[in-house]
């Protein structure tokens, strides 16, 4: 089809009259239109308090506000103005994806708006989204680093270039307002960028594919929102071509970006950790959608595997800093976990969309797992400072970084403002605005309750009877995961059809919740790991109440994780635990983690809201030589019981040196 | 000076009329004009068979023409040829520091004629000399990947441009051409070059330094052999002027190239291994020659520390593969290894020149360490594949390198017969050629023997009563490190001056030689580690007998490499032993070392000229979480015997894995 026809933007007919997946008041990231279990949107599941709803507040009030300022300050929104003004590329700034950052910061802006409403955010992403308009080329491109004389040419060095990236992440943005505020010119900008990436790169196209995955699970989704098939298409053509050595060879080798393997005969996660993940979840889209159940149930089994054999226990993936790459099987070592933030935002994306397609509660275990200790993770307590890695051993405490310069490292041992590469304080941004979908889902059963968070869940449920369908309504009421206890009470049933037909509660009880219980009506039952059913036609103000036993414990790992061998973790409910120097004894002989020991001997002390170790400190002198026909035998402390600190909150009182694995004593 | 003025070369007035020190026959790749132990040369220490002589003879015949063939083949020695045909830069092949290989190449050559005098290797060198002769330009500046229209301009990237490296090893080559065959084309290319350098980044020249060490060393180097004192001063300049950031931030950060901290005020070794050596290299070499015993105690303290905390068991350097750099203390995880045989050899280089300037059996130690378990490593039984990198731990079975490709890769699971980066092949052919100068040294009271191989030695001993010297002379017969029995025996003292009178024969018994005995004329006494002496008017004949404990031992790790916990190495004399699958019974469930356990119960057994310790193999269950309440038992199965292999030895039986800290059981 000639370009000229395109301007009346046919593909967004069905995106202009959106199905019921696509209506803004649901505000879904992720409409399958089939799988095990619906989602539900930001606008059905709102989180009201507790330790994701203080991270969405931090997210309204500071985080994004301070990715607004960056973005400006390094010139990635002067980028634009720039290539307006004809002032590229001797004006650009950053680096080739800088544009990324500007629209995943209006992706997190875009959900929000969608949650609180915000209207000064939304004239903010307004006025960001018109500089950005004025960019896009009649045929659809839309790049501040490449195309311009003295720039490369378009799709020029696709290996490094990042132009599919960037696309996808505009895509995202798009379909967020789409799904949120509806048609603007945001949508508009990604409807043209996709249709120019499908001319472009369609069949008898330029047969190859972006370096760094996202263009895949981007096009689903905008498919999804128009209803547009050529989308799907172009998306499932992107992740077959891939895995045949298009891209070519490179030092880190062609696995980096997933070139070596195709998806479909993919056994385990390898490679730059972020792309892989952002590839998987684009081949469960595009899977679900195509009824394509070989390659789901490979990405079902690479997910499993890696969840399996190559992920810490933070959820954290990728061990190598070198190619931020996942390591072989079982190469997790602590200290040089590279566990990049953004692929715990990836890893989320994967195990939900898994979640979906498959009912699998692993997938929900995993999406908890992640977002406590990765996500959570990253953002300092005032929000202005970011982990890009998140080690699970710091040797040596950092120096504080500087606030008012970009980190010019990944790695930083104490949260830094911002990075020359800033992918993560965004992903984090758009991550925490969108959160409320990922608490629960519906099936033809009724409503399942994934994560737990004070938070109101209405749901329309399939009706047997109502034609129309029927509301579910709940409230959860927990202080999760300081405490275990969940009490979900069910609200006024202002159903669509007024129907008392019965329908299930389903309640998921953590991998290590062995002992919940859960109580209907005064009668309490013992839960397994899993899934717990409540099922009956209920009315409002029935109350079912889940306890989990959130209490702190011990953990080993399988032992062929060999950088952790002989030493053991402490887990409270979804929270890994670690112990920083500070609080350790400065009183004592050495105050650094690296020599303490642990004693394991019962559990772990809970006291006054703290967990505490019986830690030994140590002290080993130095030789000459660290190796002999004996190990150099630590000095020996009596114990005394140190308080750990949840992992997501360590480094937040200055430098300090960190471990999740103790050592055993 | 004008640059016409030095057409007549008057600083090789004294490299035309060598010293002492520089006479070709003595053949020294090291002449400090100070220190504790004067080195002998290659013309003086003469391996004559045993573990070093093989690998002599296979330098010989295999790794100098291999190289030969390969940097003709990649092209790198046709870039000279293209550069005077006016090809450049459209034909240029290689990275921009190809030219370096063709250098180290070269001194490799000199190193090797002036050991054996082999005719066709010399013509082989005079030709490629006259080759890269034709390049030099008249103001002696000579690379192929700058300056010419369309290149970029003469150090116009110090960070990354390398051309003072390649300087380097030109000027290297120079030296050992110098020291071996005497005054020539190659010896004029070289201090051309130098007097380049010294004219460009002298005092009111560029205020700068190379992204990679090696000039330095270099410059110290020909200070010595042409008694120019500008050379050891434009060295001098290179080694104070590092450590201010004059080069810039990077992604590594400025301890990439050692620009974060001035060397004498380095504490311990950190950044690019390599980087980190040659440097300290250099250092040694001009605070020897400046009298600077403040430069020269650094060097030494970041060395001892270097060596106390930040090297593997094999005594190779650099824990990262990311800025193939050294980790943080006690950080050295075996699987991510990255023990760049280059850091073998510059680690040999350092700690040879600090046993010259202090005397210290620890840095003898570190050099036999390194020579057996490192640079002994890399290349294969036939000569014509090397290891780049020298990990400690394979957990997978490599695949077979293409033998017609160069790696793409410093890190292979397999040799490889080269590398796009090919740095290491050649610099193990330049140590292994010239090798004989580490055996042994001189001082006022006598002679030294470092390290064993079955050899001749001839010194001359400064004498009290004889003016011109005295000829001291042994020959040492020896299996070592098969067997730790040392035989010397005095040979015909064909003495400068006829005297008798007594000197004093000192042989070093190794750290791990608690048990060492020494026997002269029927006498047997214990010695410990250090240095044995025995003093007395030798007459020839006379034997002195060392007898080393070689036997197989355990060996622990300091507590603060958490990277071995729980694990136990095996070591027999300075050679590290390690466990490959090939050895494991391929009956048994597992043929993976990964999860083998070893039973410490007694010492290892040593039969038929092997080394073999009980092995459990065992296998786990994998689990969809690897992390629980309790550790997954591996499944129990009874021990068997199972022979080690020499590490050196490894992989040359096809695709295996590997392990040398084996977990106990």
């Amino acid at each position: 089809m000639p370009l000229s026809a395109r301007s009346t933007l046919p593909s967004l007919a069905r995106g202009l009259v959106p199905e019921v997946a696509d209506r803004p008041d649901r505000g879904l990231p992720i409409a399958p239109s089939q799988g095990v279990l619906q989602p539900l949107g930001i606008g059905e599941a709102r989180i009201d308090g507790g330790f994701w709803g203080e991270r969405q507040q931090l997210n309204a009030t500071a985080i994004i506000e301070h990715c607004e300022a960056w973005v400006d300050q390094m010139g990635w929104t002067g980028n634009f103005d720039a290539a307006v003004e004809g002032r590229l590329p001797q004006d650009r700034r950053g680096r080739e994806f800088a544009d990324s950052d500007v629209y995943k910061l209006i992706e997190a802006m875009a959900w929000e708006i969608g949650r609180t409403g915000d209207a000064d955010m939304d004239r903010r992403l307004r006025a960001l989204v018109e500089r950005i308009a004025r960019v896009q080329e009649p045929d659809g491109y839309l790049h501040t680093h490449y195309g311009r004389p003295g720039q490369g040419d378009r799709y020029s060095d696709l290996q490094w270039g990042h132009e599919l990236y960037c696309f996808g992440h505009l895509i995202q943005a798009g379909v967020a307002r789409g799904r949120t505020t509806g048609h603007d010119l945001l949508v508009e900008i990604a409807v043209r960028a996709a249709d120019h990436v499908c001319d472009v790169f369609g069949p008898g196209g330029i047969d190859n594919v972006c370096g760094h995955p996202e263009i895949e699970v981007a096009l689903a989704e905008l498919g999804r929102y128009t209803g547009e098939q050529k989308y799907l298409d172009q998306s499932a053509l992107f992740v077959e071509r891939r895995g045949h050595g298009r891209l070519g060879d490179i030092e880190f080798g062609r696995s980096y970006f997933q070139d070596d393997v195709p998806v479909r005969e993919t056994r385990i996660m390898a490679g730059h950790s972020v792309r892989a993940l952002y590839l998987a979840a684009g081949a469960v889209d595009i899977a679900v959608e195509a009824d394509d159940a070989e390659l789901l149930e490979a990405v079902r089994l690479q997910t499993r595997a890696t969840l399996a054999r190559r992920t810490y226990l933070t959820g954290g993936m990728g061990a190598h800093h070198e190619g931020e790459s996942f390591g072989l099987d079982h190469e997790l070592p602590p200290d040089r976990a590279y566990s990049e933030t953004c692929a715990g935002v990836a890893s989320v994306m994967v195990n939900q969309r898994l979640l979906l397609a498959t009912g699998d509660v692993l997938h929900a275990d995993a999406v908890e797992r992640a977002l406590y200790n990765v996500v959570a993770a990253s953002p300092a307590a005032d929000g202005r400072a970011f982990f890009y890695t998140n080690t699970l051993h710091q040797r040596v405490p950092g120096s504080v970084p500087d606030a008012a310069e970009a980190s010019p490292r990944a790695s930083s041992s104490l949260r830094a403002p911002w990075f020359e590469v800033s992918c993560c304080p965004t992903n984090v941004a758009r991550t925490l605005a969108s959160l409320g979908s990922y608490l629960a889902t519906t099936d033809a059963s009724g409503l399942q309750v994934h994560q737990y968070a004070p938070a109101e869940i209405r749901a329309a449920l399939p009706s047997a009877t109502q034609p129309g369908g029927r509301e579910a309504a709940v409230k959860v009421e927990t202080a999760y995961p300081s405490d275990g206890d969940i009490r979900v009470t069910v609200l006024e049933p202002a159903t669509l059809g007024g129907a008392d037909e019965p329908w299930t509660l389903s309640l998921r009880a953590p991998s290590w919740a062995e002992g919940a219980t859960l109580t209907v009506d005064g009668a309490t039952e013992p839960v397994a790991p899993g899934y717990a059913h409540v099922t009956r036609a209920f009315a409002p103000g029935d109350v079912v109440e889940l306890r989990l036993p959130v209490v702190a414990r011990w953990t080993w790992a399988d032992p062929r994780v060999d950088a952790v061998r002989g030493s053991v973790a402490v887990e409270r409910g979804p929270i890994v635990m670690a112990l920083e120097s500070v609080d350790l004894d400065p009183e004592g002989r050495d105050a650094s983690v690296n020599t303490a020991r642990v004693v394991v001997d019962g559990a772990p002390v809970e006291r006054d809201g703290e967990v505490l170790v019986p830690v030994a400190p140590a002290q080993v002198e130095d030789a000459s030589w660290p190796y002999a026909d004996r190990a150099p035998a630590p000095t020996a402390e009596p114990a005394r019981l140190t308080p750990l600190v949840p992992y997501h909150a360590w480094a937040n009182r200055g430098p300090s040196t960190m471990r999740v694995w103790l050592p055993v004593a």
